[in-house]
């Protein structure tokens, strides 16, 4: 059921959840139950007073003088981002990037389900990555009928990643995580984000740029 | 030499000049040599007004009633971004996220020189990638005697970063590309980028989530 108290929270603030809920993490597994948003404001390098806007857009979880209860908060926001529900995830593309993903622990820690990895490669198809038989791309229509997912990664290239959303598209997928330098076209009730790494890259290079000058 | 003019552009602004580079670069492998600020904005789905102001910030390229010239607008971003400055780059980790990122061809187009690979696993020592033989990582301290690099982008894991980090701030370098799950501490002269991919699919989650509620 969606929480009526979050609607309007501006995608700016969503943006900074996950980073909340990172170091919420962090506290918690040193066995901090309690913090003021001036000291998780110290360990984040954001102003207190960002925090308590931020963290009032969804109800107060803090109390005057005592601070946030860090579990419950950390819970909220996983929540609100959505995590612990088990996604079913698929990979498309079983290169070097697919294999990084698919090893990557973080994401079954944070409640997505890998559930499938897909190539065109007949050398790559039938190989294990994590437990995972790589199935060809061609089965992905039989492996929705059959079992379905909500997440598609895809992490193949630029050239053929069109076709592909396409398809994923036509089977209902909910969301897809493009790893593929373009941007996608896609109906309204299909949630993207896209990694752009070379954007990164370039934010790196303007910091760099500016001092060393 | 610095230009004044961009001394007090804000950083928000910085980050989306990566997306106009992407753009404008598109738009000049079809041939497309102006643009209005209207035509722009429907393209990447801003406001034109956005985009005047963007571009405002870097005195103005655009010329009432023509639109901006597109070449001269993409070269005046690289050297905004520092590209094209033939930053020497370095590799550690030479796992799978390591070969991925040694094979992405979009970072030598963007200016950056590929010049060395890392790893502590002598099994992957002196394999190659890219045409770069991997070497190991207590070797750094002899490249930078000999050759030296300006980013090492850090595709280790957490465990092991900080010590890594803190080796290459030794040696001077400027910049930190870090894929490493874990935000690093390091002196002012220090560019550091952070790429957190679980946020990113934390984001991803979030819009799903509320997509389908």
């Amino acid at each position: 059921m969606k929480n009526e108290n979050i609607k309007s929270v501006p995608l700016v603030v969503i943006k900074r959840l996950p980073r909340y809920y990172r170091y919420l993490g962090e506290l918690l597994k040193q066995g901090v139950t309690r913090i003021s948003s001036k000291d998780l404001s110290e360990k984040m390098g954001v102003t207190a007073s960002q925090i308590r806007q931020d963290l009032n857009c969804f109800g107060g979880f803090g109390q005057q003088g005592y601070g946030y209860n860090i579990e419950k908060l950390y819970q909220e926001i996983a929540d609100i981002l959505g995590l612990n529900r088990g996604y079913r995830t698929i990979i498309i593309g079983a290169g070097n990037l697919g294999h990084a993903l698919a090893n990557h622990s973080n994401f079954e820690k944070r409640g997505f389900k890998l559930v499938g990895i897909f190539d065109s490669n007949s050398d790559v198809v039938g190989s294990k990555i994590n437990n995972l038989i790589v199935s060809h791309i061609d089965d992905i229509e039989t492996f929705f009928e059959n079992e379905g997912a909500d997440i598609a990664i895809l992490a193949l290239p630029k050239s053929s990643v069109k076709e592909v959303a396409d398809r994923l598209i036509a089977l209902n997928i909910k969301g897809l995580w493009n790893f593929s330098y373009t941007e996608l076209d896609v109906p309204d009730n299909v949630a993207v984000e896209n990694v752009h790494l070379s954007d990164s890259l370039m934010t790196l290079s303007y910091k760099l740029t500016e001092l060393n000058e």
